[in-house]
């Protein structure tokens, strides 16, 4: 509009996920009050992860050493095996630290309207690693969904003559919220999955 | 938590108005699908950014010339200026194709709390510029807030001796918006703002 390098760079930042056109011209601008080695530094983390970040041969974690830290981690339980949609589920369960055992990315879910079969996951990869018989329990954590509860449906099928324990993590109230607020599938899956007290 | 790349990346992400600690990490985990090129196109354009843009002498809006394009295209009115707080308005205002004339940015607004008073602005500029008395009207097209309304009534005092027609942009209801959604100030500015129609 008045310099091509900022219509540019908005052009650019307005590719990125969830950045719309205004915040893509809020960050352009809000940039151009930086020092340049600090717009520098962040270019150069950009680029410098794309060089230095593969996946994890055994789980499918974003890693610059394979295996994955979390893989390799002597501390981690590894006969409990979570199984995961996406490297983002990934880090945010870590964030919760609940998970002392390891991690299986499926990288996607099975999604019949968008073309994505069960062969486009790494699944095979995941009966190979369950054949080794370290694995003792596999929690599927699939994202709550149409597509992830597919997916979760498919691995129990896949994994039932494997006589391994298999597990779902639970569907029901988000802490904190209103049970009025719940949609109605949501609560329905919360008193399925009801819990004895006493 | 994988990976330090990532985690450095996400940190630098983070740091960027409008994207908080779930949106970097998104972001980050988007680039890593990208083409190498593309997110080096992307770096390599926030680098230049702060290389080729500079602010313009005559109006400091952020140009790669000076004058910047606005200030030295022949066709805008150059009698007819409008005032605004920050580049960014400018762009907004561009958007709309509505103002024929040129512009001033203050880059600021006047904020006693923050420390801000007129000499941070450039009121002095503005001031040099109106003696040249090519100027026939000021529009202040200020932020419709407290600091706002605070840095256009300052204008004023200082503009009322020069003679020049000055005007403010309209404060009123959003169009598209309903009657009963706004707040209370808007309102009362509405009505105080009302036209003759008939």
């Amino acid at each position: 509009m008045t310099s091509n390098a900022i219509d540019r760079l908005i052009a650019g930042l307005n590719r990125l996920p969830g950045i719309g056109a205004k915040s893509a011209r809020r960050i352009a601008l809000e940039m151009l009050t930086w020092d340049t080695e600090e717009v520098t530094a962040l270019a150069k983390m950009m680029v410098e992860v794309k060089t230095a970040v593969r996946r994890c041969s055994v789980c499918f974690n974003l890693t610059e050493s394979d295996p994955c830290p979390i893989c390799s981690d002597p501390r981690r339980d590894r006969s409990l095996l979570m199984v995961v949609d996406y490297v983002a589920d990934l880090l945010a369960i870590e964030q919760t630290s609940t998970n002392r055992g390891v991690y299986h990315v499926l990288d996607g879910r099975i999604s019949p309207l968008d073309g994505i079969g069960p062969e486009d996951l790494h699944i095979q990869e995941l009966l190979e690693r369950l054949k080794q018989n370290e694995i003792k329990e596999v929690v599927l954590a699939n994202g709550p969904t149409v597509e992830g509860d597919a997916t979760a449906q498919y691995l129990g099928q896949c994994l039932e003559p494997l006589n391994i324990k298999v597990t779902q993590i639970a569907r029901g109230l988000p802490v904190g919220s209103d049970l009025t607020l719940a949609d109605q599938v949501t609560l329905a899956r919360a008193l399925e999955g009801r819990r004895e007290l006493l």
